[in-house]
């Protein structure tokens, strides 16, 4: 199980409309094979700063199989534009411990 | 409930050692009011690179009560000399999605 972790900084006074507009784009990422779960997650000190979290089974299911599905270019087509740069997305290995789910979503 | 994201690099050939030191200091944060779970990530690409994240009942639990209490001196002793500078750590609210719990820890 590897965890991918991208970080990304939206548009100023985009942050609402990203943030719907991912909720309905993310499908794209829970239906594609070897993932196993997300969250979107929302920075309190940096305006527009978010940092994406998603559990695949292995690299190659994000970087090889999900990029080169018809779903990754709609999702990419339909969220890439709110992003004022690429992100940056890196893949991890669990050292030690064990996130509890997050057992609510918050909303502005 | 809030997400701590902490981005830390560690010194080359420190890396094992580090793990080591991290997993027995690691109770000091367990312990701590308002802490909810955490897991520590060893990054693929990029050697001596760590990404920790807390998940907290609030940024005060972390910044506020954590931090003033003797078992964060103490696992701040004995983690930080690891650490190439000082770690970078940022508070998230969930937005969308809910991760699911690693299932497994990997060790070298």
């Amino acid at each position: 199980m590897i965890l991918e972790v991208a970080t990304l900084q939206v548009h100023e006074g985009k942050e609402a409309e990203f943030e719907t507009v991912f909720a309905r784009a993310s499908s794209a990422i829970s239906t594609a094979k070897g993932y196993l779960g997300h969250e979107l997650n929302r920075c309190l000190e940096r305006k527009g700063h978010y940092v994406l979290l998603v559990r695949w089974e292995s690299v190659d299911a994000h970087t090889v199989t999900f990029k080169a599905s018809s779903e990754y270019e709609e999702f990419r087509r339909s969220i890439h534009p709110f992003y004022v740069k690429s992100p940056e997305a890196l893949h991890y290995e669990s050292v030690e411990g064990g996130l509890s789910e997050s057992s609510r979503s918050t909303r502005r």
